[in-house]
């Protein structure tokens, strides 16, 4: 059954995007190292248990169960661009955003759909893309916080980087005065880097 | 040879207390949740791979080390009372202030020495007292930022609850503007929670 997760990369101080985010800096200052990981770069200090090949598992696991993505306009405005053609998605793209603009279809299965009648509406028609795969959301932590404070999030996967950022986005605030548990479901420690899960119950 | 090692429970938005920290809620509102993992009480969700047992051995491995402790006037008169006599320490306790006291000397090996002159000045007398073993800093996170400020902190152990406090005393936050960088030394999963140890490298 498709679950709606926010798999995001957390700096140990809990922001998601450094400061001073920009298109020649589409992570912020010092926003990069919460993504090394995912290219391969290892250059992290570390002396615990942690593999590479964990890495490799954990980014495989995730493919294999995308079915679609939503995404706020903020984060595919800076995105389409580094993304290229085909983009690294290969399933439908939903984007949450205030100006249409005609779907665009992309090669190898990407499609960028936009949606202005609000994060539910989005939700709906990933929900159908995926087919019984999950939905990603994807980005800052903007559409996260409107998801999750609309009771909708149903896993949180969190790449804990340790790294200090100091400020920028943070993830885990503007939260609601919901009553949300979370039930740690996993840990998984490649190179440097604590792959966290979470159910979100309600 | 001796490390100073804040060692703290946080949620997993980061806080180190809740909200309204005052003598009948020493911990603020919902802050309790941080600690129930070292009363042994595990009613958290959990379908990871923890374990209780790895409760006890962190717990165990940390008073091992234990040779002394520094924390901040707020933390502790917010905890004498709680923490009775004989207190939970067993080893020389130095109290970072403005006004002095007397010190006193508890049941079980536990002092009480109210240091005046600045956080490097309680920080030399612990490691004194320490004699090789390690000094822990206590309490919210005000001492141990200052601690970290001054590029005088060692180790981290985090052991993250997954709670969400929403408000708070945050850990990670008034740092300065260090370089400092973070190696991970070690993750242990016990019953939901993460218990993570850092290297602060400068």
């Amino acid at each position: 059954v498709t679950q709606l997760i926010y798999d995001v990369s957390m700096s140990l101080d809990g922001f998601t995007t450094g400061p001073n985010v920009r298109p020649e800096e589409p992570m912020g200052d010092g926003g990069e190292a919460l993504h090394e990981w995912m290219a391969g770069r290892t250059d992290f200090h570390d002396r615990g248990g942690g593999t590479d090949a964990a890495h490799v598992d954990v980014r495989a696991e995730l493919s294999e169960r995308l079915g679609a993505v939503v995404v706020g306009r903020g984060t595919f405005d800076l995105g389409e661009q580094p993304w290229g053609d085909p983009p690294p998605f290969g399933v439908p793209v939903f984007v949450v955003t205030h100006r249409t603009r005609a779907t665009e279809v992309k090669q190898g299965g990407t499609t960028y759909t936009f949606v202005i009648d609000g994060i539910t509406a989005a939700l709906d028609q990933a929900r159908a893309a995926a087919a019984g795969k999950d939905v990603l959301i994807l980005g800052g932590a903007t559409v996260f916080q409107e998801y999750f404070r609309a009771g909708l999030v149903d896993e949180l996967q969190i790449h804990l980087v340790p790294v200090l950022l100091h400020a920028g986005v943070r993830m885990l605030e503007n939260l609601g005065d919901s009553n949300a548990r979370l039930e740690r479901t996993r840990v998984i420690e490649s190179t440097s880097v604590t792959h966290l899960r979470f159910r979100v119950i309600r």
